[in-house]
């Protein structure tokens, strides 16, 4: 494991009914054609809405699995502007009863705040009008990154991914997302937003002062454009999934200077931009 | 078909090349363990930003496919509380090039106005400071309908959802969702964002005045918090998916009386809440 990186083991196996537990019973009834048929107990993914503070005003709530709070508020606050480096992080304080994360930040929060004003929810998960500012502004400073990665080193590291999927498959509610170098996997996160779970590994990294330059993000979820818009942002230079991009996501990766693969599974993948990284 | 039901099939077949064209082509590159193998065109599903103004204020950016617009505007401001009834509805206007909906509304802006304000947008997708008002609104006027379904009426709806989703298999990048009775599938919409296909729908009946109390929704997605939020709103009655729940979905579904049903697949499903719909 390198330095700051939390056991991947211990992450998979949250103790059952701790704050941390994804997974709750829930009494349902199964039908087929014949009509009821049983009644069990299944386990349903954990939703709750957890509500950021930063410097004592309410920013946002996400709806999340609740675990990895101090990642997730981290990562979020990183990725949208509020923190610029990890100097400027005060205090974090998490209350996961309540679901609630106070975070006190230094430094000019205006142009954030102004930002976040302008920002526009979307029912298609994306940024409003804050999608073309920081557009403009990302575009001007491509990832940089000296990352070579190899055919054989993205198969091996998504095949990791699955393994460590396994244990979440009893859901089916979660995204899954890694954190690796070219040869082994760092980190695991899986929420029900596929946000959440890229902000946890990204709000991980921020905390430790873990560069993200020199590694791979691999996901179970789509690749839209505002997923690449966050990565940008956090200068994330190699992004795999299993699934497919978008012709927007696409434009993006390219511009932004951002390897996209997609369809890793079966031993084979598509590389939709940054084609220069892989060997 | 019902009245004012759009055409299934004319639905499912855009002309190519034209702006209703889910799909572009993009050329990738395969690789396997032994390296790059075959450069290839494949077709990618269409995401752009498309803006909607509220008697001439911006309001809000989507990301989607790019098709439907009137629909997903109609929608998007009925379920928000910007459109109460059909007459509110002063002129709508799609500019397909440039990707923008103008709308104008009459009656009182102020409290969709104030809500929107108080808005957060979170990355699991989900509503932010709004969803404490609306579910405080909304739980006092649970969904109202007399509509019972058979189990076997269930399958054979989600079995027609599944045949209508085979034309967009090749771009694995959509989420599904068709409005139904309990005999037959009225409408097909599907969306890189599960909510925007909801929104379509729900924009095609606003648009038309088909009630919706009377109807199922089947849907890919996920059942998260904010489709139960938006569905209650809009009197939908009776919800599947060929996925799962989140715990909070379960409980809002039990709170605002909607069926839910998860898992619909291989002649099988779990009904999660609204139990007595289903004959």
């Amino acid at each position: 494991m390198h330095d700051g990186i939390i056991d991947l083991k211990k992450d998979q196996t949250p103790e059952p009914g701790s704050a941390l537990h994804r997974v709750s019973p829930a009494v349902v009834k199964r039908y087929d054609r014949t009509g009821l048929v049983a009644e069990k107990t299944e386990w349903v993914i954990t939703e709750r809405p957890v509500t950021l503070y930063v410097n004592g005003r309410e920013l946002v709530t996400l709806l999340c699995a609740g675990h990895h709070l101090d990642e997730l508020a981290a990562g979020f606050l990183y990725a949208e502007g509020f923190l610029g480096a990890l100097h400027e992080l005060e205090r974090l304080e998490v209350d996961q009863e309540s679901g609630s994360v106070e975070v006190w930040v230094s430094g000019d929060l205006s142009l954030a705040g102004r930002m976040w004003e302008k920002r526009a929810v979307t029912s298609g998960c994306g940024k409003g009008s804050l999608f073309y500012y920081s557009l403009d502004a990302l575009l001007s400073k491509p990832v940089e990154s000296s990352l070579k990665v190899t055919a054989v080193q993205v198969l091996d590291r998504v095949e990791e991914l699955n393994r460590l999927s396994e244990t979440y498959r009893r859901t089916h509610g979660v995204h899954n997302t890694v954190l690796a170098t070219p040869d082994e996997v760092l980190l695991f996160r899986d929420d029900i937003g596929r946000h959440n779970a890229v902000d946890m590994i990204v709000g991980h990294c921020f905390l430790r002062g873990i560069p993200l330059a020199d590694k791979l993000l691999i996901t179970t979820g789509r690749l839209t454009s505002e997923l690449l818009i966050k990565l940008a942002k956090v200068g994330m230079p190699f992004v795999v999934s299993r699934n497919t991009a978008t012709t927007l996501a696409i434009k993006l990766a390219d511009s932004l200077g951002i390897t996209l693969i997609g369809y890793a599974r079966g031993g084979r993948f598509v590389a939709y931009a940054g084609q220069d990284r892989i060997l």
